[in-house]
């Protein structure tokens, strides 16, 4: 059962290695598929290399496990929040690359200062404020989702697809799992090149016309795209 | 037909791989066959792992496409305008790599400070001043062009064959695609080498006899380099 | 004889190559059977690539030769001292990984910043005072140690499994020869980022419940994680 | 004729790309051959994949080809010279390492900051002063070899093996050509480091005892060094 559910996070969860993103087991991806209201996820604790299909965890959005062996990654009860309060979302990613946690560690969203950033994403890529005691050592893994949520009020999921969680890291989102593994990649390259122009310029100036004529371009209504 | 000029095209995309010069789709490559007026260029979003010789799309330099069942890149328009100013370019590249494209969101020439960079350029990389509502909102592909032919006035794009379009990334140039894809090679390295030794020594002065002498012995009139 | 031992150590010290952590011979692992009293260590200045699990050379703990025909890593005092002092570790790893390095260097501790750095080490990972005249001039290697355990008066090895030797470089520690590399892994990693992090915003402030949760969700009485 | 020493030569330039030391043909080896006074070195401007060992060029010290169907490095002046005035030196090296060259653009030595350095290089990495008008202009590369050894007045190069000329690069020097190319591996390597840890902390202060223990037990009388 959910098997073509459970081939997709499989193989979004090895992309991850693939282009970088993870050392040893520091990600996870999963998927919705919404008609049904279920999500497949990456099962906790397992190796990358020894991972199969079948390891997949199914859950409802409530986290009852429907299907699968194994305990699904204790960063579940985040990836449900975020099904449940973005509608348009399909594949949620978490990892620890190396500078979307730098800036989440700085506390700093990572500014819109060119077009490879506007291209896929609209806004800065947010940073949450940081948590509380009580969200802390309450049922911290759904108020770091609580935490994301708040932080999108304004801001539209699938045109910002990424978030930094201060302190910890990125989530990256899309219309499905391979998509938000596709804007997993882009938000460490942007927020490295960030860095690395900040360093070289402090007092940069952003050219707000061009960062919209990228996400339009792209995205908007007559979008017309690709390089 | 165009096999030739298409062989030479596909060759240099898959080149910007190799030199780790690209992620996903970022970069295309075209060439221009002077005699003919044709120019084959990299067909739009498709994936350096799908493509083929034959998907390269060749247009004459008014843009009509003249072969090819694809779209062209969507800064094909940008290429054109280079290759119209410049009649000694033979090869055009457009990438995002991570030092070249950091430069450009610094907005900031990358200044000749090394004999690396003097062995391919002459000058500073340029940075275009950044577009006007006007540019960005018209034919903005085209204007991107403009800006870029605007900033050589007083440079022989031969000589300094790379340019950073502010805000954006690097386009580099070259006798032929081959040439340009090892120039923005070199554009990033050296983008890269003088972002950390402005780190270390922000005070640093440049030797402009040795930069000068650099640049003569490989492209002077009396020309005998080679490591 | 000493045959699992000697396997373990190998392979360990294979892990460090596969992991990027050294160049050249620049790292070495050993292992402790506790019952036995016996270590094994990297024989000295033998390339990886040659390298073979009889080479791993036995010791007891005060250095005596037990079993192998080549002499032991030139560090291995300090190993003893660690064995000898701390006695839950049952593996130690000493590299000279890049941004471990530079910390060590700087004769900085790596600030405890994020939950990536707190999934692994409670506090700042330490370093070391500077040595002495005495020190440097005296049993040099065994000093070496000593300053590190002098370090950990107040600290629980397994707790924060990771040091840096002032000027030279980092000390991994585990249950076992495979977490103490799993460890350096880390912590070159969570060096990394912390400099990263340091360089975009010098001013960051650390959220202490958060990294209290996430040591405590992992190691701690009701540790649950697993990503 | 002279093939052992073509062979030492050609395998040790090969060395420099399996390091990643050199993009293109940036870089070249040479080793001497002290009875017979004859150098072998790269042939100038020949790819790695394409260069056989038939094709490294045999001088004599003054720069007089005696084998070698192809043109020598256009640097060979420059190693001719460190021949010549440094009578121990078997090997020479040149490369454009990322690190290595940036410290050069900067015109500032690497500070001998660690054990690292100290294992290699007993003093800091030396950078050379600006060259002259005269220089530039006249026998360029030959004066690129005096002002090195003009630096060197008071160094042994043996102990300090190593140099970055100003504005330009590395040389790095060896008894044979192997051990030359294991210098400038490792001092690319120490050039990296230092940048980022004075990037951490600016005040770092060295610890000149270590430096010497570390230098001296690899290299002084009672060697006994091996990791």
């Amino acid at each position: 059962m959910w098997k073509e559910l459970k081939e997709e996070v499989f193989q979004a969860n090895l992309d991850l290695v693939k282009h970088g993103l993870v050392i040893f087991t520091w990600g996870n991806v999963s998927a919705i598929d919404r008609k049904a209201g279920f999500v497949a996820i990456k099962p906790s604790g397992v190796s990358y290399e020894a991972m199969r299909p079948d390891d997949m965890v199914v859950l409802d959005v409530e986290g009852h496990v429907v299907e699968g062996r194994l305990k699904p990654s204790s960063d579940t009860a985040t990836h449900l929040v975020l099904y449940k309060s973005f509608p348009d979302v399909g594949g949620v990613v978490h990892t620890h690359s190396t500078y979307a946690t730098a800036w989440a560690q700085a506390g700093k969203d990572v500014p819109n200062i060119g077009t490879t950033h506007a291209d896929y994403f609209k806004d800065a890529i947010p940073c949450t404020r940081p948590m509380t005691q009580a969200e802390v050592e309450g049922q911290y893994e759904q108020e770091t989702g609580n935490v994301i949520v708040e932080r999108f009020a304004e801001i539209n999921p699938l045109h910002t697809p990424g978030v930094l969680v201060s302190g910890h890291g990125p989530f990256a989102f899309g219309a499905d799992a391979h998509s938000a593994v596709h804007n997993a990649v882009v938000l460490e390259q942007v927020a490295k090149m960030a860095a690395i122009s900040l360093a070289i310029n402090p007092h940069l100036q952003m050219n707000d016309l061009l960062i919209k004529k990228h996400f339009e371009r792209k995205h908007g209504k007559n979008a017309y795209y690709g390089q």
